[in-house]
């Protein structure tokens, strides 16, 4: 039995079946749409976050099969001081496959230790969210054509913001990348990350603040929201809110064929004049993240690809 | 696309279409219980409305459908200052209907500009509840055979009673109807009700505090609510909470025929000895409303009566 | 029309057919995977329970059944004052069948003189959780062969341990048992549990605080937690919340097939170090909680077992 706790919890081989899997769904769902007939996906959230949790649902019922969970800790058993260990190894009677978001880095690892079914990281503090790095490459790879020799800009909260450093790791496994690390002085990006995902691979990086003077240079920009909730101080927060805006005028500097991609959700550091320009593709990444959060759930169930028969994970 | 944000979001046809559709579909559910087989309902609930949720979640899964969402703001994305825009439009992505609850006025036709798929109006603060007026022409037109030449009652909170507003509004397309308006002097109904509802159309209403003596003329009574939540001032509420309660005894003084409607939940304004009296229609409101919502998403979703063939909304 | 609010709401014979029953669907539940189609459970869980309402939701979704509901009082329309009845009667509407959990003792009864489909209480205050039971009876009976005859030590909170007084009273019905009470002075078996189940069928049980010496004349051993949530003195819980621990090495003084049960979630009272030990049987409950959950629906929705054309309850 596998999970999926990383990205790197899949080698790079089933990364990118994984992928394909999700294009061809997104092509044409039609003959996926009750693969999970009588299968139960749980969502246990210990945090609130609508947008995962409803596109992990939608993504098992899209397949046809049923969900259960609970949306926050408070409508949990956490507060009986059950750890998260039995929490698994009890929620393994009532699905198939589970899906955990935890505010603390390493509880779906734990989770998965004791459970008798398929876990999934649907994110874990400032440690992971593998399904959304998965999502990011399927976006790009459909812009571009391709994961390599690439010039990808990363602007905004770079010292918190967790779908950057999995993104980081996961385009350091492909050639001729060259990332670009646009952030305040106060947000750039943890010596950690660098050590551990730019560093072994020699990958080639840099870092500055500005980030109209490498708009006309970049093949990809992933934009980032300051996060709020990070802040341990108001005071800071609200003077580095703001610190970066994109807006249609902006963006005339960048190449025509450059994405912007968002996790979402975004505050005002992308303008919702950007939201008509083609190169918008944070949309596209809430679209894809159906099909790439299917294609988890059956390849974590083992289920082939009844057009091609192939199955994502390796024996 | 069609959305429903307010009744006359449908013209005067398509409401009675649409009251057809449900009066079909409330006889014989057999026939439409898999029409939105594979299709999603997302119930985005920025306040807690268990019985208005569970309904639409009901009409959905009774059509064979499936639902997902959340029930209450602390639950979703707005708490990281997402706006209802971007939620609808993400949301469109997992869902193939929204159903809205807000606080605020307007959210949901908001949420309707940047939505890819329909979005029903479940309830916007003080503005429109337009599946509940839907539901109370319905129980009327059953219990009274038409919505026309009808003496109507409201009786209650008239000034803050959203239901009142728009149930008047929408008797007030019918001919003949006559308006009883029964409340305490602070509760009156609003100026601009009579400005935008009754006016217009010269309509004849009086208003008056004494429910007793209006009772034997009137061929409808719609009580409503004193709603706590809606007042500033404890005080004020206490004052004015219990001014009319329905009980046996005082129902003695209507004609058999008067239906009591009210749109629940019920405090002390109608005692529970009214409840085994064949004109208690409260409950009865409960039962259609699910037919309603099966009907208005069927509707929205552009599904055709499979029993006539017809569709409730015009090209 | 049958409701499920006490163990013996169903007579001792209609409870034994229950167990068989959900010892059939556990030993091949394909027969049973679509008797709910079309069907819906309503869970109305006024305190959180994650456990027991995902339990019921599997158990529903297992037979092919949908769900709705709602999990914490603050989700639903308890805020606005309605009554237990008034909402029972209302959900009647949305739902084929209604599982409520509810802080207050009686509520669910009341809940069932006004539905319109069975009630299942899956929890009320200290009073009783009638499923937990029915999944402790099948749990012992796998595991021991029979319900008679049989030493059962209850051990920890005996005082606010609701399951305790409902098993006591179960196994009361049969003949031969020896009760076995263990518990600090402060947590001993209320009185009135003595008077209702044990002295009207002159049941032979001792009262101690000793685990070890008690432990090799144990046919079955019932753990509990000493639940922080009923105490109103922080102290008091602190001084007595850890004193039972049962590890392995007290487990050698056991007999070898002597099951542990314990009705989770648990904090300390059971160690880790016990899970791989043949005789703990507290996961198996979990595993056999829906099986049982299954079958109480099945029952109150009078659908026979399509193997063996058997009701479980009487006309």
């Amino acid at each position: 039995m596998r999970h999926f706790i990383e990205p790197n919890s899949f080698s790079l081989e089933e990364q990118l079946a994984l992928l394909d899997l999700a294009d061809r769904m997104e092509a044409d769902p039609a003959p996926y749409a009750h693969l999970c007939d009588g299968r139960i996906l749980a969502t246990l959230f210990y945090e609130p976050s609508t947008r995962t949790r409803l596109s992990f649902e939608s993504a098992m019922l899209r397949l046809g099969g049923k969900t259960l969970g609970f949306a926050g800790a408070q409508l949990s058993s956490a507060s009986k001081g059950e750890t998260v260990e039995d929490t698994a190894r009890v929620v393994s009677n009532y699905a198939d496959v589970i899906a955990m978001r935890h505010p603390k880095e390493g509880a779906p690892l734990r989770a998965s230790l004791s459970a008798r079914v398929p876990v999934i990281n649907a994110g874990d503090g400032g440690h992971a969210h593998p399904s959304q790095t998965m999502i990011d490459l399927m976006t790009i790879r459909q812009r571009k054509g391709r994961l390599d020799h690439l010039t990808i800009g990363f602007c905004g909260d770079l010292k918190f913001g967790r779908t950057v450093h999995s993104l980081t790791a996961a385009l350091s496994q492909f050639e001729g990348n060259r990332f670009v690390f646009i952030s305040p002085e106060d947000l750039r990006l943890p010596q950690y990350v660098k050590n551990e995902s730019l560093e072994p691979t020699h990958q080639i990086y840099k870092e500055t603040a500005d980030l109209e003077a490498e708009l006309p240079h970049l093949d990809v920009l992933y934009m980032t929201r300051i996060q709020q909730e990070r802040f341990f101080n108001e005071e800071e927060y609200l003077r580095l809110k703001g610190c970066y805006q994109l807006d249609e005028a902006l963006l005339q500097k960048a190449p025509q064929d450059m994405p912007v991609l968002h996790p979402l959700p975004r505050i005002d550091e992308i303008k919702k004049d950007v939201d008509d320009d083609p190169r918008a593709a944070y949309f596209d990444q809430v679209h894809n993240g159906v099909y790439i959060r299917m294609a988890i759930i059956l390849a974590l169930l083992d289920i082939p690809d009844p057009v091609t028969g192939k199955k994502v994970l390796e024996a």
